[in-house]
């Protein structure tokens, strides 16, 4: 893979030599390479991935407000003072994290944002939909190689954002809070099924007993498959320091037991299958469609087709044809040329 | 493209004269053909496009309990009055066209489900995650080509769901109401910077007139492209038969500057080409995963990478290398064989 000469520059021997001895400026710089030139992940990754060791990745997600903010640090704190290190990712544009919220919650993040044993990245959410970044892994794994052992993605939203976490959590917390609507918005976006852990934050409001009560009932009627226990639901109050050691105990017991069954691993081998396919489309896609003009090919035959009302799929047959018979052609020549 | 001995049956000369011949069991059946048998798409498809005036998909969008439905309605109503013919499409779970609102709700349909210039069908959001399923876009292409020249899509969810619809509507109508925290949500989802019309509607409920200063506020501040303008926002009540007329009035000048601009072809085009690309995508990875076995040795490689924390890069490529020398050999065994 090339890389731009500003790139390879920044991506020195000196950078690589830094992170490894546990610099924090070249983690900084290493993650801001990563978010910004997606053409050098291949190369860093590289380095990264054999010096891994299989840090925990966990989704902490929720609608705007419940408090996934004060939660994160609550059970970053924990994990410090049980000997881990920590790192943050937030991709809530709301997150005093990302200096998106009230001054109250910024001054609350101060004392996180001094511990040597935790490192806070704020990321844009980069088409602006609410999503991940499609960075956010490779930001992980910059962790995981830095030698944190437990990170923490926080992310927004009811619905699709919480999907794409699954997709790169090894371990999910959802937390909701009471009196609102939004378990129906979580079920829906089909979030509380794939949560590993319920949390209610603000269990000091009214409705925490009802809310409860509409868990148990979900989880008596749910198509939760039958091998996969109900997850556990925890309440807290996470603003008055209530509830959060049992929190942060069940979120390592869980930890543990997906270790121990196997169930860390498989995510994270699916996810990795995943990335192979789709690397491997993305690369078929760029060479076949240079070698066939495609792009330009598809925007003229789509302008004529709904011009006359015709159906695409003898343009997409062909255009596959063509593809697999130019590339047999790209050998001949090279063997004439050759 | 083949299809399955039984669909073939009922995709028979017959289906298709009743069908063009404006039997709305006909329509109903094609419609079921097209969610359960997805392969069999190109064909009806072949058949549909042809037939197609161009009807206006419009996407009525917003959280649950906004009144989506019962804006749909009133606006279906409205068309039909002025000579159109309607296809409604309900994705959204809780609709009371798909049968999970209350019975109220439920009761105010039926007027609509009686006409015969009105096509209502609803759909299962199949997987489960809250977004379209992937045949809605299909299912009003057999509108289309049944006559409908207004197909409403009703679809629920603030956030990446919305997004499905801005993929397959011409017209984003996103339906609000006073005095909740949905406009942060839906800013955040991208919806409100893709709307073409803003709807506020239970505007007898207080909170209407500062629901609107933040929109003010909003477009005053907006990084919406300067080219587009601001969208219009009206207030309405569709319980209480109010603002309707006016919302239906703008939707048809919304329309017609679109058609006349040629933005709505263009989106049309856009969507044909991103299909064209997907399908040659699918095809390209259905035939040369089978000829290189890729599923099965992507697991038994993500496992071993795992195992041993080694880059999936080298793997990635010799993968993509192999592919595109495997279709040469094809071509060679063919030529010593045949």
């Amino acid at each position: 893979m090339r890389t731009g000469a500003s790139i390879g520059r920044s991506l020195g021997p000196k950078l690589w030599d830094d992170f490894f001895k546990g610099s924090r400026l070249a983690c900084a710089r290493l993650i801001t390479l990563v978010e910004n030139f997606p053409e050098s992940v291949p190369e860093i990754r590289d380095k990264l991935i054999p010096r891994q060791k299989g840090a925990i990745r966990v989704g902490i997600t929720g609608p705007p407000g419940v408090g996934k903010s004060t939660v994160t640090a609550a059970l970053a704190r924990r994990a410090v003072k049980a000997g881990h290190t920590v790192g943050i990712i937030a991709v809530d544009p709301t997150s005093p994290f990302t200096g998106g919220a009230f001054l109250g919650d910024r001054v609350r993040m101060q004392s996180l944002i001094g511990d040597p044993h935790i490192f806070i990245r704020s990321m844009a959410s980069r088409d602006g939909h609410g999503g991940l970044s499609p960075s956010t892994p490779y930001v992980a794994d910059v962790f995981d190689a830095f030698g944190m052992d437990r990170i923490f993605i926080e992310t927004v939203g009811v619905g699709q954002a919480e999907l794409d976490v699954l997709t790169c959590a090894d371990l999910i917390v959802l937390v909701l809070q009471p009196a609102t609507g939004d378990i129906i918005q979580a079920l829906k976006a089909g979030i509380i099924e794939a949560a590993d852990l319920l949390l209610i934050n603000k269990s000091d409001l009214s409705g925490t007993e009802s809310l409860l009560e509409s868990f148990r009932f979900l989880f008596e009627i749910s198509a939760r498959p039958k091998a996969i226990a109900a997850p556990p639901v925890l309440t807290a109050s996470a603003l008055h320091n209530k509830g959060l050691d049992e929190v942060y105990k069940e979120v390592e017991q869980l930890i543990h037991g997906h270790v121990e069954s196997g169930r860390i691993r498989e995510k994270k081998r699916l996810r990795l299958e995943g990335e192979m396919k789709s690397s491997v489309l993305q690369d078929l896609w760029g060479r076949f469609s240079a070698l066939t003009n495609a792009p330009e090919e598809m925007r003229t035959a789509a302008e004529d087709l709904l011009k006359n009302g015709r159906s695409p799929y003898p343009f997409i047959r062909n255009l596959c044809a063509r593809i697999t018979m130019e590339i047999r052609d790209e050998r001949t020549n090279r063997k004439d040329h050759g």
